[in-house]
């Protein structure tokens, strides 16, 4: 098995429990055929999560059934946010692929009721969408609307960032490219970990460091075009608090005449339990939202809100369409994804959950595991960091990789997060009950108890 | 409204039929209505069609119903390529949805038995296929899979090619860029156009430009990487004959130890009748195939089918993972579009039709119609080239315009493409009939008697 610090970020926490061909032997002989035929139509880019591979069948709610008719808790997948397979998004993509499905160059009622329905979740001035596909091509389209609007180029991100999966966001996307030199119009900024650099003010701290990225690129020529951010951090870590941390930053992009663009794709959509947007936790005001993963609940789909003084330049410049974008059944489906956050209180439910969830986590370190040097979210994006010491705060990827897998014999899917791999990741469909997050921790205390001790 | 010829390509096209909102008193009140929605909404970026927009309701077939109750003649829209609102497809896309929609880094056999339905399309050496969204992510992914696998960055498109709205692949896309100068590692090859420019060899001019564009690229310290193309040329104004034209250039591409890109989004999928792939008719082998819009039939899906070895550079280097791309509901809509197109003998249909087709334009042509400059084409994809004179060839785009309209008029569908936007664009869904291809020839002829005579 590679090593997963050499690798790109997309498979670098993969690593911790990727399937290895070269130790398939034993494979149950279905899965082993499976995995051959994949092998040799998909090739070297497709990367299986855990080393038995998860051959799944259906799945409903919080769980997911694999063909030995297992059923897994799914504590790890934030695309089916309102539930796996919910029947309200189903229906109305049944309903509206049988009806009509077009681009967006025609009039049709259910598109423009979906611009409206999602604009409202906005603050005022956010007042424009742009339907993509991907949350990769939201952000690739932000970058371009923010180069139009500023005429500068130069981007900040966080320095283990990850926005998406095309040539440009790749650029911004640290965490798909570790050990490689930035491209030269990107500056990064640390992430905002006050868990191993403690402050009392991180708010001003993570100011003044992106002021010095900002100063960095208007010396350079690039000039200062926009601060990218998801506003959960998920890539780097998962960092939330303290709440509004982000506003002398988002001042001092706005000071400097750059934008903020807020990458959604993570936080969005209430999982952050607080609001609708993770900005919105921050009392900070975007430029543009970037939207993508659980906005049609697995209907691919993605978004751009942003300004109308914003587009104009860009359109000027160049314009933009997306065939797919926007079209009737992503409408559908994002409409009902709507309707199912608001009528089953989903983002009441991640945080009530939410909390509930970190406290028995707490609990958990608290009752001899030293190993989880810290619980830490909002809503139900929580991350839970291993250490191999609690003074010395070290990093225990090793110990994730063993979680991961022991969690996994015991049905429960989740995965990692952070520079070292060592943050585990929790972000289940938000319909995830305290019944499903009691599972999970006492899950965890018995694999900790199995697996936790070679570590301290 | 805007000179079209100083708009983006996009744009250009476009805005030969585009609404003009300063134009918009008269519209009925619920088409009035809905476009003032529209525009609170999606703002500038969003262009609509015709100077009474469409408020449309369902589809069904060729067929697409408006609210006031009219039905349209669709000989625009590729994407629902089997026909709009398949049962098929409709029924593929329900039943998936309903039953398990997530990523695929599990195994779940109806993504395995697509790649394979998909890969056995192809000749032998192709045999990897990597799933995105959009034919805009999959020539974004050929683009850095060209540049991992050559170490070298040059990239020659047709003159007015469009391969997309990523920003790496706007940059490749000309026709997006009318008027600006092209990115340091891009080059152009003329379109290969015999009607404005003829020859007795188009093989041997076109790969003689071709490899002058190489031989820049190679001195520029670019290097050449690969040579990206639409086989059927839409963009440029679709040019598809004489059949295997394109081999000379394509040795040329090889010899020079680059690649080549066929952009099969808009060719593929059986529309040029004579295969399922634009490629196959010139008999030409590429490298890397690029596939979009028709693939789902309006399902969001792409994908990239290539060699192992090429992969294998690009994985090394940074790795490629897609969250929407190939997960079970696109899988079960692009099996059930194979299956059409077999069951159906769309292909077959398609060469037909398309033949049928022709010969009706050359027919409508040699009829007192010297304003039809030129027909061709392969299989449903069909230019008819409109002149202001047939002997001097100076395109006709308000010509062009004018019939596009007057066929709106008369409840037919239809739009243009070419540098000058004077050829007419015919390309409906592939279940289009002769009986659809006399209906669309009578009104062509119906309205050029109404208003080809200005221009004679």
């Amino acid at each position: 098995m590679p090593d997963a610090a050499t690798l790109p970020e997309s498979q670098q926490i993969l690593a911790l429990n990727a399937f290895d061909a070269r130790q398939a032997g034993g494979l149950p002989p279905a899965t082993a055929e499976l995995v051959q035929r994949r092998q040799q139509t998909f090739g070297p880019t497709s990367v299986l999560f855990y080393q038995e591979p998860m051959h799944v069948v259906s799945a409903e709610g919080v769980w997911m059934t694999t063909a030995d008719g297992r059923r897994y808790l799914d504590v790890y997948n934030n695309v089916p946010s309102v539930g796996h397979c919910h029947p309200r998004v189903v229906e109305a993509i049944a309903r509206q692929a049988a009806t009509l499905n077009t681009h967006t160059r025609y009039l049709y009622d259910i598109i423009h009721t979906y611009a409206e329905r999602l604009l409202a979740t906005y603050p005022a001035g956010l007042d424009k969408v742009t339907f993509t596909c991907t949350g990769s091509e939201s952000n690739d389209l932000a970058l371009r609307i923010a180069a139009a609007a500023t005429g500068r180029r130069g981007i900040v991100v966080t320095d283990n960032a990850y926005h998406g999966n095309t040539l440009a966001v790749t650029e911004v996307s640290p965490s798909s490219m570790p050990g490689k030199p930035l491209p030269p119009h990107v500056r990064v900024v640390r992430a905002p970990d006050v868990y191993h650099a403690p402050t009392d003010d991180l708010g001003q701290r993570f100011a003044a460091e992106l002021q010095e990225a900002i100063d960095s690129l208007e010396e350079s020529g690039f000039g200062f075009a926009a601060f990218l951010a998801d506003t959960i951090f998920s890539s780097d870590g998962i960092y939330a608090d303290p709440v509004g941390f982000l506003k002398p930053a988002i001042d001092a992009v706005h000071r400097a005449g750059g934008l903020f663009i807020a990458d959604e794709v993570q936080p969005g959509f209430g999982r952050t339990g607080d609001a609708m947007w993770g900005f919105l936790r921050h009392g900070v005001l975007p430029d543009i939202v970037t939207m993508g993963k659980p906005m049609g609940n697995g209907f691919p789909m993605g978004g751009v809100v942003s300004r109308s003084e914003l587009l104009e330049a860009f359109t000027e410049s160049v314009g933009y369409f997306n065939t797919f974008g926007g079209n009737p059944v992503a409408a559908a489906a994002g409409l009902a994804v709507l309707d199912v956050i608001r009528d089953e209180q989903l983002a009441e439910n991640a945080a009530a959950v939410g909390r509930h969830l970190r406290a028995g986590l707490r609990g958990l370190a608290g009752n001899g595991h030293p190993e989880i040097g810290d619980v830490r979210g909002a809503g139900l994006y929580v991350g839970v960091e291993f250490v191999r010491d609690p003074l010395t705060r070290q990093p225990a990827p090793e110990l994730a990789t063993r979680v991961i897998n022991g969690l996994h014999r015991k049905q429960i899917l989740i995965g990692a997060a952070g520079r070292h791999g060592n943050v585990l990741k929790i972000r289940p469909p938000l319909v995830f009950s305290k019944d499903n997050a009691d599972q999970l921790v006492g899950a965890l205390g018995e694999v900790l108890e199995e697996v936790a001790a070679p570590s301290r």
